[in-house]
């Protein structure tokens, strides 16, 4: 699934009708805070019509204006000198199911000679009205989540001894903790010191988001995964030769429901492991009563398990006021002996300080 | 993929043509060893036409003949009171393929009325020629390994908490090592010490072998990993309520290309791990140059990924002679602290000793 580097696919309309700033719009989120793959042109969703995305977001205008139905911002795009190309599921409900409403919405943009690219689990091929829609208006649906067929997928092979340089992996202590945000702010940062990075997508929003060399882990057949993630690794270090490849985690080592991470210690071999993790959860992401294990035991799980280091920790700070993340993150350096951020808040320039030097290690050993 | 409790399926032709007694065989193995799933009436391979597959296996004679062709042992057990009514593929070649020439003889399996039970990886359904032969002579085909449907498998929920008898997962330091055979002997010892144990079965000859409950962990689509493992689990709960259920394990934490038995841990949570060992075994299995981590490592990876102990080491013999195997036992034992026991030669009685005071605790608990 890896895209072409260089140019964007599209224009795109991001939906998310009722949905903006709430759980079930992460995706959306994602897109408006950053993509390569898209110019985001408006998002759908009618209760916050007439308004800056990015301000209901997070305060930061970001020039994405919300509109009320699809119909609305395609009439109003086109009056611009780059009309919209794409609607993006921004969608993200539990389940990953199509609700009728979005359904209809998917057979309006259709109709609107718009492709569509959608990551839930209801696949939008599947549904016989929308692929004759799809086939009569001469667009491209693409369900980003859909397994691919076994004949497209590899099995491990040992060729991940063969890229040379520095490679870090992002695990979180839970799901839908923020390893994603990390992985790209580090990559970010990465590039503002002069190197050049590449991330390793493992998610549909990482995809939405333009990672050149990405796989939807969820999606693989398990016989698969870790030859999909070698080959992903690989395929960045032969194409792009960068100084620095991040791996972005999925789920996390000790979840009961979405235990993950192993695959790409085990396959990807990184060189170190930076760990993020939410203080102020108590519980796994989506199952009470299923305490999220210590930072301890966390970090033992990664070391044990890979024989590589926790070399920093970075937070969510989630549940916390602006005036806990500094003692929490210096309380956390202090129990776990490792340096602790908040990169969200602060930005990945005092951890990409401490890459660096690792950079420069790999590039000196003969 | 749950069978049905009771009968068997059919009566069973094994066509390993070319690959009996060797590694390509392994499924073959299985079947002549033990199954509940079939009466295997003989093996397809013209190398030992007229042996006994038993005694060439292991020297155990099992009444099993070994034929040349199926034709020809269609017509000798077509003169019989009950007919051969399955082939069932017992190749296990790499990549899973299926070569030229057992696809010819799948096609004159289907002429003579069988039905076909397949594990390759080649799907015989999608292959035009072998799918119009099932039609034509009314013949069902089972691709084992074919991946569900999405809409056919679960996410986890959390009702693996309701399962209130023992569980036990038997792990393994690589793959290929015996995991299931030990599960077995295991399942095996514990009937015969008077209680009720149900395997869950997580390979396809496990499945092949009968285990009510089992699923082909390898084809499952990574997302519903964890719900796929629960279900087995609370089905085979809520039907049997066995006093024990022992999981088979997949792969094995530490391998590069096969890291599995993280789901186990996380979804069946065990309440012990069996770890099933080749003190011989240098490398990974099929990957030359990753060293084996050792069984201190190994042991380490289990109960801090779980939480819950390790109870006993089960060792794999290979290339080991038979004197060296009990030093080998008491070495390992002195080094771990555990228990350390040949199952495959000595059988499972000493470990269902050690098993069940464990059962009895749980039973004692209100």
């Amino acid at each position: 699934m890896g895209s072409q580097s260089g140019n964007i696919d599209g224009i795109a309309l991001v939906y998310c009708e009722g949905a903006y700033n709430t759980t079930y719009g992460k995706t959306a989120h994602g897109l408006v805070r950053f993509t390569e793959r898209y110019q985001v042109a408006g998002v759908i969703d009618s209760q916050y019509a007439g308004e800056d995305a990015g301000i209901i977001l997070d305060g930061t205008p970001r020039g994405i204006p919300v509109y009320a139905s699809i119909t609305e911002a395609f009439d109003r795009l086109n009056g611009q000198r780059a009309p919209a190309t794409h609607l993006v599921m921004g969608l993200a409900p539990d389940g990953g199911r199509l609700s009728e409403q979005a359904r209809k919405d998917v057979l309006s943009a259709l109709e609107l000679g718009l492709n569509v690219d959608c990551g839930l689990h209801d696949f939008l091929t599947d549904d016989p009205e929308i692929a004759a829609a799809a086939e009569r208006n001469g667009c491209i649906i693409r369900d980003i989540r859909k397994t691919p067929d076994r004949k497209d997928l590899r099995f491990f092979t040992g060729e991940i001894e063969e890229v040379k340089c520095l490679k870090l992996a992002v695990l979180g202590t839970d799901s839908a903790v923020g390893k994603r945000t990390t992985a790209w702010s580090i990559v970010t940062g990465i590039r503002e010191a002069g190197f050049k990075a590449e991330l390793i997508g493992t998610g549909q929003t990482t995809w939405m988001q333009g990672a050149r060399y990405s796989l939807i882990l969820d999606s693989i057949i398990n016989d698969f995964i870790a030859g999909e993630i070698e080959h992903a690794i690989v395929s960045a270090w032969e194409n792009e030769r960068p100084d620095v490849i991040v791996i972005e985690g999925q789920g996390s080592l000790l979840n009961p429901a979405y235990p993950g991470g192993f695959e790409i210690l085990a396959a990807g071999r990184p060189d170190y492991v930076i760990l993020q993790h939410a203080p102020g959860r108590k519980d796994y992401d989506g199952f009470p009563g299923y305490r999220i294990h210590s930072l301890e035991q966390q970090i033992e799980a990664v070391e044990v398990v890979s024989g590589r280091k926790v070399m920093a920790i970075t937070i969510n700070h989630e549940h916390m006021n602006e005036e806990e993340i500094q003692p929490v993150c210096d309380r956390l350096a202090k129990e776990t002996g490792l340096p602790t951020f908040d990169v969200l808040l602060q930005g990945s320039k005092v951890l990409v300080e401490l890459i660096v030097p690792r950079i420069q290690g790999r590039q000196e050993t003969p």
